[in-house]
């Protein structure tokens, strides 16, 4: 048990890998209920969270999750989305043309999606369960909105497994918070500033492994030409424009 | 004191009205740490909060947020931004050419930006603070990267006020979590399910108090003939479109 909520949010770290035991259905209600309970735009509560828990649905899934095992592992995969085809569906019912189909609409309800969501994974955690992102959603939203059947309105803006842990990993090693806040406006970064800051993430022991491994000479390396690759970028982004033009959001 | 993190996340509402009580900078550094726990994608912390007190740069965004008085009478007023500059900028420090200015990393960023913000605003919360999200951080995107001087790269995703309370508003009524929850797949709405999850709101007192204010028939019109109207969002998702292409997003 926690002292306070901060001591638990400093000890967060993503689960990888699951026990088999099942989420109970009354802890889990009790968890999705805290996603509702996030600020909103204009308490309009425009997202969705789609819990999936039956194994073939979540075998197609995993598939579209770039076969990551925690997916099949872990009891509970919820999918947030965007979602502006329920209040909209209300205003047509009650006598009025709503406009939510666009840039601005999309960006808020992705916001609520992701408030719900951080409620969701401490509120996980408060319960002894274990989560871990999945930032694949973006990358095959198609696939996602074919799998969950989402409608025109509704489109993945992230993912999450959840399941009792079956690892007790360290803590993952952050910048230092200087780093990403900023007093009063934006401060623009020197290369010796840029150098303090990374000093700490780039001497680690887990980097000397992955320069090594990779065959890199630096971090930033590894990061751009083998994790996360122009080609890959550019693709990726391509096919979630085609998701939001599908899903009638531009 | 809360008992446990669930009993604080439901507990949440709002906060318009604040004391003056500034904000001691030790409790508002824990709180900002707080932020940097929240998960991020793959640790490359696409983000950045920029903490803004001054009292004139305040009253420039208070412009910009519509002028509400909270931003005036609120001590602390956080930016949440997509951040893909720092990382970028490390790269090319680092003899590599990164490729993060596209709709994708624009995604990830933005989720990381608004997964830290629902951190801080529970952190803030346990030191008995009030917070208030702020959605207009989208619909000026353009001023406010002129007032806190964000470089390419960085874009505001959503904002928040923050001080002592000086009310304490009743919770805000939510759809029932049936609404929002889908088992399994999405699971399309009858119209008499609508009739049944927006019975609540349309029912409640404050609604009756809107519709004789706005002289509508329907809770729903009120909503898209008055507060968020076709004109606004479509002129504000333009807008937001420029601020993207400007901050060399796509």
């Amino acid at each position: 048990m926690y002292q306070n909520i901060r001591e638990q949010i400093a000890a967060h770290r993503s689960i990888r890998q699951y026990l088999p035991d099942p989420v109970a259905e009354d802890t889990l209600r009790e968890i999705l209920e805290a996603g509702t309970c996030a600020s909103n735009t204009g308490n309009m509560q425009v997202y969705s969270m789609v819990v999936t828990r039956d194994e073939s649905l979540r075998k197609q899934l995993w598939e579209v999750h770039f076969r990551q095992n925690m997916v099949l592992q872990a009891p509970v995969l919820i999918t947030f989305c965007a979602d502006v085809h329920r209040f909209s569906r209300w205003c047509e019912a009650r006598n009025t043309q709503p406009a939510y189909h666009n840039l601005l609409w999309f960006c808020n309800a992705s916001t609520d999606a992701v408030l719900a969501s951080q409620n969701v994974a401490l509120a996980a955690e408060s319960f002894g369960l274990g989560v871990c992102y999945l930032g694949t959603a973006v990358y095959n939203a198609g696939r996602i909105i074919d799998i969950l059947q989402l409608p025109e309105g509704v489109i993945p803006v992230t993912a999450m497994v959840m399941g009792y842990p079956d690892e007790q990993p360290p803590l993952t090693g952050r910048l230092p918070a200087e780093a990403v806040i900023h007093a009063e406006t934006y401060h623009e970064y020197s290369n010796e500033q840029l150098d303090c800051l990374y000093a700490g993430l780039e001497a680690g022991e887990q980097t000397k492994k992955l320069l090594e491994i990779n065959k890199k000479e630096t971090l930033a390396q590894v990061f751009v030409e083998r994790r996360y690759t122009r080609k890959d970028n550019e693709a990726a982004s391509e096919s979630y424009l085609k998701a939001m033009q599908r899903q009638n959001f531009i």
